[in-house]
């Protein structure tokens, strides 16, 4: 079979296609042909070997996959040949609060990734596809949708009336406003680009801010939220935004620390955070469970990701290519087989 | 001013007109000059001499009340005289786990009510009227709009993709339908009228089971969840609907036991909820700040409540008879005063 | 090798020992030689078929087992041979929220349980056993101990200064008593023989009420609650003593209900529950990851479980009528094989 | 009436002795003489206008008193003259979230202290004193032992077997050692000092570290963990300690952010709280509601204070010279009027 690997980190340059021998599924196993895959800002971090608990080289790229299943292992119950389904960004997370062996086990990082036409799953690590959602659709839940979840759901604890602030149109951000809005919250959301701003707002922002022209953009978070402040900050852009953030969350708020876009360097004085009763909480990803439990959300109120743009298998450089230019305003995906 | 009192157990016939002396507002204490208030279930039995902690009489009677304020006391800083306000069904529950105290303070039962044209509240027991409501909308807030958040939000920490079921069309249950709505739930209602549910439809309502034509009415619900069961029933009938309750609740699920509208006699067998780890939960009304969060969200996204019909404040009697006959769809509502 | 099987729903007569082929660990898998089991309540219900859920027959009975590791299967990375272990009540819950699927997997009843010399694990469901705790021990935690956690910690999030009320000496109300003190709870057990109470003193009980002496339980547990009432009741004794412990519970207090002492026929008036807010909650034991957060207070805290008496495993059968005579104070705990 | 006050911020210098009027209690309100007070870090920092929303000068100052009612205004149900009662830090925060208007009704700061013959609070703001406890040892409670319990368990969910790191053995560490005791956790604790540590030892300590002799002081608690880092840090040190805090903490652990001992100035990299799943939590103090539940505790377990010295009314600026020291070990208290 065809797939991907990242060889070297040395960046995207490093990303070659190789052929391997076909997986097979062992027990509790599930072999699934991929249909599509998706990128997130992390696999552009991946392709330079910056994260810590990744150090795998060679690697097969990319966390987010969704496919149909081929054949199963031994003892595996939950699927059968034929069933469409997405993966979880951890192999081995489950439920329950998440312990250093099951973060080593992210796809497209710690353990091969998803950006080939075979893969062979843990049963545990799989999840249907919600039936009104496309395989490229699908494909592009598995890291940025469960991301905002847990951000807003599973720790956020989000109610209808909160006020969130997300950062940025990147993945997770415009799934974190969609998910806001699902549960009657009020979004405020930045971008530097008036018209993703625009098109924000027709996904359902209720505030904008353009950060170019409004440097001082926590100042204008304050006075739309009456200098309230917000309730929860969907913080990712890192070193570069967090001091602002934290000015402009609620006494007693939160924000949840997610992101890196802005850089890992650098410090900040966290003493806002002591003296307003601020929560600060670094997330990444999620489990199963949550994934399971968004996924009921997203079926519910047949919610449909936003897609910038689908690449073809051959073109994979290409959709990385797109994705460092920042242009998009939504997900980029990429098709695998012919479907 | 003129008022109307509870004056004796006899029904709703010991309801009369009476003329007081007008009340003053102490250090702490707004005066506000009632302008509507809204009848629940409660305020039925509460003319029967039916609960506990009510042991006064003659008592002025309802609990829901909104207003504006004519004048305030000493060291009030919240509110001013003009201000749009709803009061809060307890005088003396402001926030945190209620104490047998604060039990003891309801309005319209503990202490007297709001039926009348002026009434004395602790500025620690109103709230301002969000500003889309009129008074006659807001008045319907205090009991059941907030019995359904307490429920749904605060102990049962909605997400959206749950699913509620809620017992009959009454006032916290048409409240549990648009607040759950406005979280991202699915809601499965329950009435014995077609035209009612027809209604419940168009407030938001996914699925309608009459439980006259549908005797076995749980097990439609498992059905209609696939057999999973819900994961949270706001529980309006008591001990007759209850076991049926407790069989239809998802494993791990609630039970927001809040009703007695089915009778205060009779027994249950538990062991479902033992069997099953289910949360079965008290739930009476609630606390000022579960009240202001459900006022964010009720502002935020413009519910309207739902008013059947307005009595004048001279056909209060008609309007407790009106209740009683249950043919309502939507809070009763009684005008006080010309506006 | 050497097992017993409950081969009908006769009763303790329907247990008999068998010899079975010794079983061999796959992928993920481990072999435990088998070196003590502890006995539940629970298991005499199991020889009369009584758990819906149980429909295995026959059975290798007991839920409960401490042993050390023979062998490993592929794949397995967190036990190696010679470990000691312990195993967990659902061979398939690690943590977060149950579901139907793993309530299927409770030991010696829907799969089979560890009466046994040997036994084949998940590597999923296996724990190290405390350092200073001895295979007998470690044999008591499982179902017991894990239960009182749940009820205790997971779910009633103990502080120190809370009541608790606990019904009885068996073996999950002395795990109660134990765990609670641990937490700098106060505690006050229930028993029909004073000598018993005598005992629970010593393991650090604060108040004792002879049930048999004292039939009005429930007022005595007020009085010694200056009439707040507690805060959690273990409530091991189901439909027979439910009214009484709900009336003895404090406004917004917490039910545990757990055990079915009494009989599972009956029903109960909930209306307490409802005037009172209380939660009442179904425990059924509880999740690996729960068993091994108790693991490490047991360990921190060195608790020694009480073990009333230990059989050799040729008298596996006069344990059960040991632990029907309901004579004993700690739990009962058969050996396997000589160590 | 003898007080002091604070009269510029010019530091220790600034305190001076006033006669005031005696103060009269308004309805709801309760007029204390004052038996004793407490002082703590922050009352330094207060002489030196050093808290944002402290902006009144003069000021009486400290903030933790007790002493008994001598008379109660209109409407007082909770006390009566003669009852022994200590003081909430916060003279408006009873229970559930705080608001900022809250936040601002600080004794000795925002609003006027305790350092004084009498004093009105409102009944509100009053608790009684545990029985077991004199004026000076419930004089130690207000602030440093309400921040360790709502740190510990409020916000922390303390359970036995948990791990607690807290820095030093200033008034709020020593609270935190003997309440993580109280509910079975294991302490590990820092100071310079080794007779301290000897001290804290005989408190509960289960493992001390003196952090001038190891300079890598959180490496050396990877170690005492296994390399897992402890469940939650009492933070007392501020930007001259965070960064080691924040190594030191387990996956999924917390920081409670308290102190600013090393001072307010520098910057801090917070992604380990992001690659680690951390929380950091800002506290300050606590609700009247978190007082009268470590209250509970403190009764039900007899708990005694640490008192290093009590200073005479007269000395109460040597007291504060002592504090700057910072050679006590347990909190320093003035005793007011002979009793």
């Amino acid at each position: 079979m065809q797939a991907y690997q990242v060889q070297s980190a040395a960046g995207i340059d490093a990303i070659g296609q190789v052929e391997l021998a076909d997986p097979q599924p062992q027990a509790g196993q599930v072999l699934v042909r991929m249909r599509a895959a998706s990128l997130n800002f992390r696999d552009l971090i991946v392709t330079k070997g910056g994260y810590a608990r990744n150090d795998r080289c060679p690697v097969i790229p990319l966390s987010d996959g969704a496919g149909e299943v081929i054949s199963i292992g031994e003892g595996v119950t939950r699927f059968q040949p034929g069933d469409r389904v997405v993966n979880c960004f951890f192999e081995d997370w489950e439920s329950g609060e998440v312990t250093e062996e099951q973060f080593r086990t992210a796809r497209g990082g710690g353990i091969d990734g998803v950006l080939a036409e075979q893969v062979v799953f843990s049963e545990r690590a799989l999840l249907p596809i919600p039936t009104h959602l496309s395989f490229e659709q699908a494909a592009t839940l598995p890291c940025a949708a469960v991301t905002a979840w847990q951000a807003l759901v599973t720790l956020g604890r989000i109610q209808a009336g909160d006020t969130i602030l997300t950062l940025g149109t990147g993945g997770v951000s415009l799934f974190a406003l969609q998910l806001a809005k699902l549960h009657g919250a009020t979004v405020i959301i930045t971008s530097s680009s008036d018209d993703k701003l625009e098109r924000a707002r027709q996904l359902g922002a209720d505030e904008t801010i353009n950060y170019r022209s409004t440097a001082d953009w926590e100042v204008a978070v304050r006075r739309l939220t009456d200098d309230r402040g917000v309730d929860n900050v969907i913080e990712l852009g890192g070193l570069g935004t967090l001091a602002k953030s934290l000015s402009c969350t609620r006494l007693g708020g939160r924000v949840s620390l997610i992101g890196v876009l802005t850089g890992v360097e650098g410090t900040v004085n966290p003493l806002p955070a002591l003296f307003n009763r601020l929560t600060i909480e670094g997330i990444y990803v999620g489990s199963r469970s949550m994934f399971a439990a968004m996924n009921r959300a997203i079926s519910a109120n047949s919610l449909e990701p936003v897609i910038d743009r689908v690449f073809g298998f051959a073109e994979a450089v290409d959709a990385y290519r797109y994705l460092r230019t920042a242009n998009h305003f939504g997900k980029v995906v990429i098709r695998i087989g012919d479907h």
